[in-house]
């Protein structure tokens, strides 16, 4: 037995051209530390204090103490093996009623190692073998079509908004004898577009979903940042048959290092006997194979954080809001700034403009590939994302995201001023 | 769409009599709260303070600053996203050194969500395709069954401890055009069984994997817990030709709350470009797809309390360590005082005298099923686990597991004598 094993004797997954995109894209951003980054779509950190979390971690203790648990109960609760769906499902019930008018019954959530864990979780209960397939929707999130590979199912991308083409492909699908599952969306700022659906449409997709016996996964990291008021309600707010799955996640609205997610799942499983349980019942037992339970010591910290905030994170993150709120603004004036319309028009050059979130897409009129991205790194002294690996089909070739989230507002007037120079020097 | 989804539609996985049986033990265990239960292998809570959780905190940011580390770094490194291998690498290999006298390089350690994440991205590593084969020791712990029915690979049992098996199984699936890839084993008091391999045994194992071509997963978490002094070394210890990857777990050195275990690959992988990486870096890549980081919170608690122990947990496990041997010593000295030698002849009981760990075997003369167990609960006030859900292929079916961990040495005497009446009421 010799030590040296091959790549391609490995998963497949470990030869995929996106994971080595992203790969590289780190190494970029390694070998040029000083370069302004409007890659990464993590949230700003000027709201993170170390100090608090004790803080945090004892309120929590306190809130169990307080619901009657004796300290023997309370350091059992956060040093030992829990229960598998978790130990804040009522925090977050709570949270979602506050924030998002959800009723969400607490036994239908899991609470996951961040929402990668829960989509792993979700793609793994709905495909059971080679016929079943996961539509996503394109431009797509890595992390949910990385899970999917991971998992060896099939994905199919739909263009991100098109209903029809949604109808089109399922119907295909089952043409080929093939089994589509669900729909994967981002309906509030999409990563990696930063667009968000209409009310109208959120009603139209559910009912395409349904015509189509299609579930929808609707994951939600972005929905509080929008750049003005007015949020529109998620698809699970708008599900009357228990068609949306949800995903949510703390990472944007509390903070990633506590790595926690969930699940609301609240589909209803009929096993052989006729005996019913819920969906989230089934992921819980998925979940005992993949990480047994979710730190009870991250579950507990963000639980005091939730009860530090009256179970209210839109609240708490209004100054988190009008920071992202700001910087996109600043975004999208500058690039307006440095290309007026005429210009633009001139050069073949287009964004989009997000009414909130993280990220914003640009349309330039040269490959915006992993080459020129190094290129921009190391002639001009910033980074961006090249949108192609979003693209699980192809496509997207020439575009390119834009973060906004890590920077701050004179950091995006210097980043689109250097950004504006590269794109000059490659329009030909 | 109807949101009645039917279990026979979702994966095959949450059809599975295993999990059903680990759902039936819960439930019988949360009907009779005051049975004693030699049921679960949850270490025993009694060295855990709350109040230090903030201390063990503390040190590991005080631990940053000292490395040169600004507020704003130790800040980001606590609360954002990290390096996917996790940040605790370094303090992880100073306690292999000292614990283990393993020399480790800290590139080579991937810290994950629990042993349980490790084995996950292991098996999808090393399993690409339907002829992959995992071995797997048996009896076997249901942790790395339940991960690859997660992902569709086909395990193959081994007797514990037979070598020749061992070579025979490997031989039998290459001539059916089939390809083993690796054995799982836990060489020190393995769960279910509690039984342990002699160094000779050790040095032989290796020595068959690489005549048969398999790397060998050891699964550690039990090996500090040996009844008399004289440890064995590890598996990994022995591994001169980087056959061995290596599974750690922090939840019966530290606690199971922070969910922190971590992965030993040092195998090399080569690409088809001849470049090299380490096998802990394609699962790092994988790890991508299932919870992107291991929590920082976790990792900076588990790095705190390293540092607190100068990151020596053989040390500060010294009284963890007394007391699950002075509880085996007593679970082994009460089943003999209640069944003497002649006694247990004429009944045909017998058990197994494990060195160390948390658990031991009872073979009984009749079935130790589901049913037999909620019998005991409820006639007897005493739990325990059947053995059979323990054999992949079957066996196991006249056999207990019991845990001693969780149980003062009074508990262990009241509920042998309990368990004493059970084994006579059905000794027919």
């Amino acid at each position: 037995m010799s030590a040296h094993l091959s790549l391609g004797e490995l998963h497949g997954s470990l030869s995929d051209p996106l994971l080595d995109a992203m790969t590289f894209l780190n190494e970029v951003t390694e070998r040029y530390p000083d370069a302004l980054s409007f890659a990464p779509g993590r949230p700003h950190e000027g709201f993170f204090e170390t100090d608090r979390v004790s803080e945090y971690l004892d309120a929590y203790l306190d809130h169990l103490r307080g619901r009657g648990l004796t300290e023997q109960q309370v350091r059992t609760a956060l040093f030992q093996y829990g229960p598998t769906k978790g130990i804040i499902a009522d925090l977050i019930a709570r949270t979602l009623a506050n924030d998002e008018g959800l009723t969400v019954d607490p036994a239908s959530v899991v609470v996951t190692v961040g929402a990668q864990e829960g989509m792993l979780l979700v793609l793994r209960a709905l495909c059971a073998g080679p016929e079943d397939v996961l539509l996503v929707s394109s431009p797509c999130y890595v992390g949910v079509t990385g899970a999917a590979r991971l998992l060896d199912i099939a994905t199919v991308p739909v263009p991100e908004g098109d209903l029809a083409a949604l109808t089109a492909a399922a119907q295909r699908l089952r043409g080929e004898g093939r089994r589509p599952r669900a729909l994967y969306v981002v309906p509030d700022f999409a990563n990696p577009s930063g667009t968000s659906m209409s009310v109208e449409d959120r009603a139209r997709l559910l009912d395409t979903a349904a015509e189509e016996g299609l579930l929808v996964i609707e994951d939600n990291p972005y929905g509080f940042f929008a750049r003005e008021p007015g949020e529109r309600p998620t698809l699970k707010a708008l599900d009357r048959h228990r068609q949306v799955v949800y995903l949510g996640s703390f990472a944007k609205t509390c903070f990633p290092g506590a790595r926690l997610g969930y699940v609301v799942a609240d589909q209803e499983v009929r096993a052989p006997d006729g005996r019913t349980s819920l969906l989230a019942d089934q992921l819980a037992k998925l979940k005992s194979m993949t990480t047994v339970n979710t730190p009870a010591l991250s579950q507990a910290v963000i639980g005091g954080m939730l009860l530090g905030n009256d179970c209210r994170l839109r609240d708490a993150n209004v100054p988190a809001r009008a920071h992202y709120a700001a910087n996109l603004t600043v975004l999208l004036r500058e690039l307006e700034r440095h290309f007026p319309a005429a210009e633009r028009a001139r050069l073949g050059l287009s964004w989009n403009e997000p009414e909130g979130g993280f990220f914003a897409v640009l349309d330039v009129p040269f490959t915006a590939d992993e080459a020129a991205m190094e290129r921009c790194a190391r002639d001009h002294g910033v980074l961006w994302t090249p949108m192609a690996p979003f693209y699980p089909a192809g496509g997207g070739e020439r575009r390119l995201r834009l973060s906004i989230s890590a920077l701050s507002e004179r950091q995006i007037e210097a980043g689109v001023a250097r950004l504006a120079d590269f794109v000059r020097a490659n329009a030909g």
